[in-house]
Formats: C-alpha cells, structure tokens, sequence
C-alpha cells in the first residue's frame, strides 16, 4: 500500500462531514455553538527534518506546520499538545518549543512522551482552533473562473537548507529552521476565498491536490511565480516546506493582504494541472511520503 | 533527560488551566458552553506492542488506549484523529481501525501519514470528546478519607500476552489484544469521583501517580486486588495494559457500577503509596518509558 492507497482506504472509514472526506487540512467541529478546527501532523527524523536537526528548531517547526494549518483555515489557535519521543537533545527540545509557544502566544494543552530506541525519532503535534469565520475555508472550494493565488516568496526554506552552514540567522536559514505560520495573514483571508491550503509539500503539487478535490484543472502561469532563485525556479515550486498561503477567489475580489496571483482555475479536464498550457514534466511535482 | 525530568520541563511551559498541569490524561477546554476533551496517546512497536504485532490489534489498542483516557474523564467520545507511519500491514491496520471504529461508534475525523524508513514504528491518535459532567474527573481530586477503587480485573492483559499461542480468542487473549475503553462506566462515574484515570502503566504506579498530584497518600490493601491470576497478583498489578477505571470517591457513596474497593485515601506522609502498611517492595512499580 502506498501512501495514496492507505488514504483512500482511509477516506472510506472517515465518512462524518467533520472530516471533510480527508481531504482537507483540519477537522471543523461543531460544538456548543463555536466551530472547532483540529489539526495532527508528524515529523520524523531523516525525512521531515534532517537526522541531525537541532532538537529546538525540530520543535519549532512541529509547532508551525500545524499552526499553519489553522492558518489555512482561519482559525484562532486554542492551544496545542505534543507528543515527543525521548532521546538526544530533549533539553534543547525544550527550549525551542518553549520558544516557538512564547513567540507565537499559543498554550501548551498537553504532551505525552514515549520512549525510541529505534534510529527514527518521530515527534506529532495536535494544534485547536476556533474558527474565526464560517463556513470554514476547504481545499474543495475552488471553482472555474476563480483566480489562484500564493502568498510570499517560494523556496527560501529549500535555500537555508543548501547552505553550506547552518545557523547562519539569514532569511533562507530562518524559513528552513524556523518557519513562521501565517495565522493574521489566514484569518484575513478567511471571508473572502472560495479555497485555501498551505503549501507544505511544494506549489505544484499542493495546486494539483487542490484542483483535484476540488474537481477542477489549476493553470498556472510559471512566469508569476514568486520564486526566491530565478536559476533554480523548477526546484523553488517543487521542494516545499515554505508554509505559504495557497488559495483561489473571485477574480475581482479585493485581498486583504499582498499574494501573489499566479493562475486560473478552469473546468474539470483530463489534467488537473497545466503550466503554460501544458501538462508538468517530471515524475515528481514535490514531496510525497512513502 | 529521563521521562520525568522532562516531563517537568514541558509542565513549566504548560501554564495554561486547560493543561491542568499536564498532570492529567487530558486537557480540558471550554468552547461555546460546552467542555471540550482532549487526549493524544502514542504507540511505539516493541514496546506498547510488539514489534510483530497484527497491524489491525495496533489500529484498536490505538483507537482504545485514546477512548480509554477519554473514558477517565467521563466524556463522550466526537471523533478521532490517527497518525499512522506507513509500512508493512497497512492494509490490516485500516482493518483493524474499521472494527474498532465500527463496534465503538466513534467517527474518524482525520488522518495523516508519514513514511518509516527507521526500525521502529510509531502511531499517534487524538480523541476529541464533550464532557458529560462538570467539573471533568481530574487525577487531582482524591482527598483524605476517600475510598479507592479499580473497575474489573487487573493482569488479563499480561496473561494475554504471555500466551503461547496468539489469536485464540480468550478473555486474556482479547484483553491484550482488543482492550476495551470503559466509556459507558466512565459517564456513570464522572459525578461521583473524586479523582479518576485509567490503568494503562499497572496499578500500583498508577496509584502512586494519582496520590502524588492529589498531594496524598494512598494505602492500599493487596488482599483486596482483583487480579486474574493469584499465583501472580504482584505482576497482576504491575504489568499495566489493562484499561481499567481507578478512582477515589467518598466511602459512603454509592456506586453506579461494579468496583473493587482496594484501599483508603490518607493524609500526605513521606510515602505517596503504601500496600498493607509498608512501602512496595522493588525497583518498577510499573511501566515506565524512558
């Protein structure tokens, strides 16, 4: 089973409208009169981060994937609970969660710790939302006619890691180890799109799972996009881990904030994804687990 | 860094009343006038489980280690979210998930997946429950002059899991491998208790940990200990995996459901456990990660 297999199968068990079909970022909850957004992610090891990742951006990042995607709902953060396996550099873990939750004013919930042993360290994270406007954004939304859009600058976390040394504090580093989820920037956008993710795994291929869940085709104008390295601009769609905004809206929609307007959103066609009108080339569009 | 030193680092970031200072099974949190349940519990191949365990016993005890928390405080379960590490037997894990989702009732809300690589599986699995009773049961709450006691029988689990052969379908044999979270047990309980969790580390740690955070002492009285094997009562309340509700109430009270007495609430002394008035004898009270 890969991992596109073991989701389906998945989808099939997961059939209560708060699951949105596993086809989104979050659970959306109806409770007592609020809305709840809920969000799991995991990093492990070797695949997420690297082998020898500091512990302390380690828990940064943990903390910032899944704000981010609240932020991609637009939800206000309730808090969060982290389950962590023991090992090397938990004090250093602890500074750099105790950082992240400070810098972000978001509470700490719970924690569960377990043992490893193994050679993979794996660390999940659970983040609460309130949702601040219903009903709350889905990847499912995006309709023909509608434009795309991205928020920020593409492929500078891909560029901190390639740096030769670590910690340097540049911007690229920054956006490698500590990704900053963008909760005021999705919360703004909230009313207005009509479909919104954060783009994890990389542009392309995040356009692609949007456009087919949403059943229609993304085409995409390689030109806008906001790439950090014009030479390497292939690499900067594909690589991912830069935790931008990916949504569509009405063409003539007013955006609360600057994004970048980098495609179309067409009718249901055989390709859910063109670039410049045509179908992408190579196997991979980004990053697939499994 | 060991389990409890960090344990008490985390504690020093979760400040939050919602966190009761992660020294329950489950955060606690009010949204729109209902009272949210929060608990995450982690299983690690080799050593919650075996290393070779059927995927689909993973998927339940997964499923009903998470209900089992929520059952310790008396809520209702809304939904679930899984975590699961791709590999081997996925296609007997959706298996597994589907039972215990099916004969439980409880919806799946979301999924994700990460891919292994390492040696060492892991799983990871939110539960999401409304409190049937406020103030929500807190391990906290045990007062001098409470009774204490423990739902069912203590060490099937262990009998299960020492069997020769797998799979025959004894009580011990499901005891180990499809515990099953007392929800129903743990509603009828929740206005009554004074303190209440489940007995997932064995019941003398666990009793250790309740007296300690309820600042008092619990003297148990070993003849009382509703074990499934005589020949082994020690191991029976060591070996932990059972899934049982050990709670404190006043010792008129009367009880909804069957319980075992098994000791009395006393003032704190130097001793947070006593059995038959002696400290326990050896190193492990029960399973500690670490």
């Amino acid at each position: 089973m890969n991992e596109g297999e073991f989701i389906a199968a998945l989808r099939s068990l997961a059939s209560a409208p708060a699951a949105r079909g596993l086809a989104d970022d979050a659970a959306v909850l109806e409770l007592g009169g609020e809305t709840l957004v809920v969000t799991q992610d995991t990093i492990v090891a070797g695949i997420h981060v690297r082998a020898d990742e500091d512990p302390a951006d380690v828990a940064w990042k943990l903390v910032a994937v899944n704000l981010s995607d609240l932020a991609a709902k637009g939800a206000a953060p309730l808090g969060l609970m982290v389950s962590h396996m023991l090992g090397d550099g938990d004090a250093r873990f602890i500074e750099g969660l105790g950082d992240v939750l400070g810098e972000l004013g978001v509470p700490l919930l719970g924690g569960d710790t377990t043992g490893s042993g193994g050679e993979r360290r794996s660390w999940s994270c659970i983040a609460l939302g309130r949702a601040t406007h219903c009903p709350v954004p889905d990847r499912r939304g995006a309709r023909a006619g509608d434009a795309i859009y991205v928020t920020g600058t593409l492929g500078l976390a891909m560029l901190g890691f390639d740096e030769g040394e670590r910690n340097t504090g540049s911007t690229a580093d920054l956006a490698y180890r500590r990704p900053w989820p963008l909760l005021t920037e999705g919360i703004a956008l909230a009313p207005l799109v009509t479909a919104m993710m954060d783009v994890s795994d990389g542009l392309l291929l995040d356009c692609q799972r949007m456009a087919q869940v949403s059943r229609v085709r993304f085409h995409l104008d390689s030109d806008s996009f906001p790439v950090a390295d014009p030479a390497r601009a292939d690499a900067c769609v594909r690589w991912g881990d830069d935790y931008q905004l990916l949504f569509t809206a009405r063409p003539n929609e007013r955006l609360p904030i600057p994004a970048t307007r980098i495609g179309l959103v067409e009718e249901n066609g055989p390709e859910a994804l063109l670039i410049d009108g045509r179908a992408p080339e190579g196997d991979r569009l980004g990053y697939l687990h499994g």
